[in-house]
């Protein structure tokens, strides 16, 4: 041989391509060709200065918007058009629908829906207090009265009567905005730290709670929360549900199984309206900035509601800054509850959402498999870990990709740097997820869809590749392995009506 | 088992650990002291906020050059103190000297010393002229006579006599350093995309040519950079040699087989001088913009050249940017010529310094090893190539990691997301070197290993990854198994003495 035989070089080319993600997935005459469109409109988004996912998200939303990647998604099988408060230009997303995504499965239920919904539905509702925290932030309450003054806050005033005598409301409802959400023009200047990105992204939950929990708000909010996904192709959600309570306007407070409850009902009304979407779950999740017996008595609740409410109760998390929080292994004697009162709770946990490599918070992606979860939040340091990471695959233990989180909160800048980057390229089990759409400035999943297809998986991501991705959302997900037959059914309905309605053409 | 066994979990995360490079190295009991007190300041900073490797290079030297880990260096064994023309504080590093660092074999001949000694040393010899570029570079020449004008450039001025007429010798001085390095306060504005440091780094290369291969400066050039390496306790060199000939003052031009020859020369000079010091190796290198014909015809100048100098030259490669440039397989023709003729010729390629995943560009690193490469130069992009990896790994074929030339050259900000970070966690073979460090404001290796030890390398890097590391310098290098064995013995010997005399505190 004088030189590399260039068919023996074709097919290691070929060999290791076919271990990336959806690699193995063959692709019908009509999905090649869709295939290589796709792949022309990559080369071309590729040429655009600067490459969007090299950049942060929140300076290119309006270039993704626009790329070339996008023209396809025109002609796309997509749900009605979103109603109501969405009308604004800069948040009016019905034309960036990537693809039938599948499944959302890393959601946290205090971000769910878009910032303009929050401030012009919910803050427009009669009965709605505010009062303006010192440094800066608000707070709100539903209130049949003047509520009592909160410490730290100005006096309460009504939004109503606020507004009334404002010349400029839309000036206003605007700023409101900017307490909801981190997206900004100038992310750099804003969040230059991850420690003041996680800051403002710990206040702006705190600012959303007294809002989004009070019970008619809130039931609206998850009908609205999944009514953006399933806009976005979205069929199913797993949802990270905090520990906050549902209050009424005369003050009184439900318990947390009435919360359950009503994302069952909510559920429920969804499909009666959608009946091709297929429902969603809850993980019951705990802040681990909280005690260990904090942390005992909840997985002990999370234990008797996963065995009240199996339908909608998906299992366990622990949520919050991994590397300020306790670590999986600090809470042990809590997390071993469950197998040693021989119950039964699944653990979905957070893990490696950190770059403190090699430190006690860095061994949670360890730890999560340790306690047999099953999936991985984030993952970011996974690929550090080359004996966890092997365990996972093993396992089939998913990660959940969330690359606009990641950037945002500071673990990478440009996203081909992304270590999913080395998962994709290896086949590893992966799924892609939104983290925190209010806060991100994101509705569905279509914008990380659009970083892990055009950034992080680079050139060689292909349709096999998206193909794959959206059945892994359901494959790895919490539902019975009947439930998945049908959506898995459902999903490939969706999905070979697009690829028919793109190769029309 | 009602909670993961501690002790098992502990055989795992020390599994793991044994997995990084130099994870089954066996420190001796003063290795192990020693090792702790490294741990301790390594924890001390990754407290420094910013991080410094999370940083550009240029904008934390300084922060580097206090950090506490330097602190256990000015204990260290070093070589003499640099003496004439590194004076200037911001350019004395005789303190930052990590430890014996064995040897540098991903350096270019072209930007090997500090651009002090260029500026305050070679400028400052008689018959040196300068012209000024429209665009803001230089260009210089020695010459008996006034030059012939240069197109696109000033005319022709003698710099001692330029200097006697300036009030500010220093400031203009300092203004000549500027033309050599890429250094900056100021890079993400200086250099904001790839493509600018790039075109400016090409640009240097320009401006220094005419100054380095004044035969006179060339010899004492050699001599210094050689030096610079050694005052770093470097033992050895491979230098990447381009094509450009030397000339004398009566513009006399030499042939390349001259400048092999003062390569060879001064080496052993520099060996009479610094008895523990090994030599020094060149590889013969082309720019990947040329044309396959002339690549061709400089692989057959440098099989001859091997057969001809087996002693100084050690191999072949292709230099450039490899985004823009020829790739591998656009060469093949040329680079099969080698086994064609049954001739010997060794390849060292550059391959995967680049973000364009999946690309033509991208496959250089499958074709570096199908043209059975001895070593990888940066292979930044080898973690996304899982049989390339797998093949570099099996066949030994060492990673040349350059950390702050990648980050100058923006294929990453926070080096914590190198993608060697998965490559040490999981023991692959990697040197670590310097690529340009006139270019870079570094001299010696120790700011890179500074970068890996660190950022990379993480809290999990110890003792025993600097030691395989620097062992590794010798292992992956082209020297004969005889050489090996009498510089690891000598290193060895430097590395006790290290060891020694930080133990006894």
């Amino acid at each position: 041989m004088l030189m590399p035989d260039p068919h023996h070089r074709d097919l290691m080319l070929k060999q290791e391509l076919s271990q990336q993600v959806g690699g193995r997935v063959e692709l019908t005459p009509a999905e090649r060709l869709l295939d290589s469109l796709l792949h022309q409109l990559k080369v071309k988004e590729m040429a655009i200065l600067p490459f969007p996912p090299a950049k942060h998200f929140f300076k290119v939303r309006h270039v993704i918007q626009k790329s070339p990647v996008f023209k396809l998604l025109q002609k796309m099988p997509k749900g009605k058009k979103s109603q109501g408060f969405s009308g604004r230009s800069h948040l009016s997303f019905d034309k960036i629908i990537l693809y039938p995504a599948g499944a959302a499965l890393h959601i946290h239920s205090s971000a769910l829906v878009s910032a303009d919904w929050l401030v012009l539905n919910a803050t427009y509702r009669p009965n709605c207090y505010i009062c303006f925290m010192r440094e800066g932030s608000v707070r709100f309450i539903f209130s049949a009265y003047m509520p009592f003054p909160r410490w730290g806050c100005s006096f309460w005033s009504r939004l109503d009567t606020l507004r009334a005598g404002l010349s400029d409301v839309t000036a206003f409802d605007n700023s409101l905005m900017k307490n909801f959400t981190l997206f900004t023009d100038d992310p750099e200047t804003a969040f230059p730290t991850q420690d003041a990105a996680w800051k403002r992204f710990e206040e702006i939950f705190v600012a959303l709670s007294g809002l989004v929990t009070y019970a008619p708000v809130f039931k609206d909010y998850i009908y609205q929360g999944l009514k953006e996904l399933y806009d976005d192709n979205i069929m199913y959600l797993e949802l990270r549900v905090g520990q906050s309570r549902a209050y009424e306007l005369d003050g009184t407070v439900h318990d947390k199984a009435w919360s359950l409850e009503v994302y069952r009902n909510i559920t429920e009304k969804f499909r009666e309206n959608h009946p091709d979407f297929i429902g969603s779950r809850v993980i019951y999740s705990i802040h681990r900035s909280l005690s260990v017996s904090t942390v005992k008595q909840v997985v002990q609740e999370a234990i008797e509601m996963q065995r009240q409410y199996p339908d909608i109760l998906a299992g366990f998390d622990l949520v919050g800054r991994e590397d300020t929080g306790g670590s999986i292994w600090y809470f042990r004697e809590a997390l071993s509850l469950p197998s040693e009162l021989k119950k039964n709770l699944t653990f979905f946990f957070h893990a490696g959402e950190t770059d403190l490599d090699g430190t006690e918070v860095d061994r949670n992606v360890l730890d999560a498999l340790l306690f047999n979860t099953s999936r991985i939040g984030h993952g970011f340091a996974l690929v550090h870990h080359p004996l966890a990471k092997e365990l996972a695959r093993t396992r089939g233990v998913a990660v959940e990709l969330c690359p606009i989180s990641n950037q945002v909160l500071n673990l990478v800048s440009d996203l081909r740097n992304h270590p999913a980057g080395v998962l994709m390229s290896d086949g590893h089990p992966i799924v892609v997820s939104s983290d925190d759409p209010t806060l991100f400035g994101t509705t569905g999943l279509s914008y990380d869809f659009y970083e892990v297809f055009v950034g992080i998986g680079g050139l060689s991501a292909n349709l096999g590749t998206l193909k794959e991705l959206a059945m892994n959302s359901i494959r790895y997900s919490s539902l019975s392995s009947l439930l998945k037959d049908k959506a898995i059914m459902l999903w490939e309905e969706k999905w070979n009506k697009f690829i028919a309605d793109n190769s029309k053409s």
